[in-house]
């Protein structure tokens, strides 16, 4: 069973645990500041003639290689809940069309890995299931193409654009012991401060990752440094500076002054080197947080070097066209509180 | 709790109902067979200067009037489940930012609103929520626009084509007593009969609702004339003559010579007069089976005229481009086994 706490936060009775993660990169981020932690590398187009075909085996490879880790039968699967960025989510629906597996498919654009843990844990918590796979791909030229320009017109990016990250992540949600425990899950309201710059999606998704953060807080009545490390998707250089000082206001500092250190981290701050690999504001991308996740953050709450996390998929919600038609751009994002053992 | 039972099914042990709907269509539905059940009638471009903007206060229209029906706050709603079949999902972001209730976006293309009743049943039954609001829309002016070709253009249809449904619907599934009960949810697999004609959606469906269709009826022991009516989401005539007669492969009709009927009934094919229409295979998109089930088998299970039906929302997956890419279009259906009390 699941415990309503606060007004969006619920906390797990029934163990869940995160029994196992796999994740596959591209090669810019395998050059990155993490790419020793990664589980494979493939080249962007992964040997497809299209970007969308790419993504979709990208997304295939990472199931498979889940599979192959975790001693499971696709049987013995109760469900996967999986999402991306492509046009009703092909790179999802292609790359697991063959899994044998119940499916339920999941939009919250780069806060997919989160929303898929959230309701992993609810749905384990139901009793029924045991097992859920969560997962989420992106692709940089799938994205480019979707989203902005040609990648070969070369455009330029203002400081404030992100990367999107070549990568795709999944994970074994399960009720049987091993892993870190996912503890409580808080879900996001969508959010929306009138941001209109597509290239600044960090600065409409910093104030949703603001009120998650707030709500999980508030609702369990934390503070920010019960945990080691709160953690955000893709928010990036600038969103990371907005989500701070938005915290700032609300009387709630991501900072700790006794270890002078930041409680925050950001997924797409920390997988490429902005200066080396001119990455503007960082990497975004459904895949960004679930890799960083699956292989960073994962391994440090295996080891111990990290005790309890917050994780908070942040998303960005809007298509080209709402763009073009003057529509804000909306944020969400979802929190996974989860503990070492 | 829910107790699973086989491979793809879940009973639910907390009661779970569907306490309130409703649902607004556009002017072709208004003027079909079902029309004086729709709650409501709006043109298609509901005043708005864009298809988008269109669909996404037809979303926040039927948001709008369920909350007018239900005695209840923003506030004490736990979430809200929605989705539709525009790029990145934006007619349901769009349409319930100002919402102020914990989202959670889906992707099952017109499997939606059954994919939305499938996870609320779980998540209320893993016992920290007691309401959650399913939602999903579509738009003919939007999904042409996305889909197929301008309508302006004027383009020939093939007769195995259908005409995406102008209407947007939403429910209210509670732990609270009223309304129809959720007995029990199939969560469907990813089919591929290797369909690659967008023009005939119903046979990339018709396979997906037939093997949720059988896992159901297996995983339970039970004859599919234990259901009154088994109601699929879209398939359109050409898909259910297909769906028939992949079951009587399966050596279950879903004919009653009994009672000289068919136990199958689809939206699709109900909610146009195809002859006086012109509407070549019948409805299709989110809205169709939505508004269908919110408005008319909704009513037929409060007065009794049916007692138990098997509501299965069917969805194809694929985009624009996956099709131009020469892949094959995925189905996918959920089955909700609803009771009248």
């Amino acid at each position: 069973m699941s415990i309503k706490q606060g007004k969006q936060t619920y906390i797990n009775d029934r163990k869940v645990y995160i029994k196992e993660t796999a994740a596959i990169v591209g090669p810019r981020e395998k050059a990155g500041p993490l790419g020793e932690y990664f589980d494979e590398v493939q080249q962007e187009d992964y040997d497809e003639k299209t970007w969308e075909k790419a993504e979709a085996k990208f997304a295939n490879a990472a199931f498979q290689k889940l599979m192959r880790k975790i001693d499971k039968k696709s049987d013995d699967i109760d469900c996967i809940l999986a999402g991306d960025l492509m046009n009703q989510c092909i790179a999802s629906s292609l790359g697991l069309r063959d899994s044998g597996i119940p499916y339920l498919g999941l939009f919250g654009a780069c806060s997919t890995i989160a929303e898929g843990m959230t309701t992993a844990s609810l749905l384990i918590n139901s009793g029924g299931m045991s097992h859920v796979i969560c997962m989420a791909s992106s692709n940089f030229c799938s994205a480019e193409k979707t989203f902005r320009m040609p990648v070969e017109q070369g455009g330029q990016r203002p400081p404030t654009a992100q990367w999107t990250v070549t990568a795709s992540g999944a994970l074994l949600i399960s009720s049987e012991p091993g892993g870190p425990l996912i503890t409580s899950v808080t879900i996001g309201k969508i959010t929306d401060y009138d941001i209109t710059d597509s290239n600044n999606m960090g600065a409409a998704m910093a104030p949703a990752a603001a009120d998650t953060i707030l709500a999980h807080l508030s609702d369990l009545g934390l503070d920010a440094n019960y945990y080691d490390a709160i953690v955000t998707g893709d928010l990036g250089l600038t969103g990371s500076g907005i989500l701070r000082e938005l915290m700032d206001l609300h009387g709630c500092s991501l900072y700790c002054p006794e270890e002078d250190r930041f409680i925050h981290q950001d997924c797409g701050a920390m997988i490429f080197d902005p200066v080396k690999q001119k990455t503007n504001s960082g990497g975004s991308g459904c895949g960004c947080g679930t890799a960083v996740f699956a292989n960073y953050f994962y391994k440090q709450l295996q080891e111990g070097i990290l005790k309890r996390i917050l994780f908070v998929g942040t998303g960005a919600l809007m298509s080209p066209i709402s763009v073009k038609q003057a529509e804000s751009i909306s944020g969400i994002a979802h929190a996974v509180a989860i503990e070492a053992q």
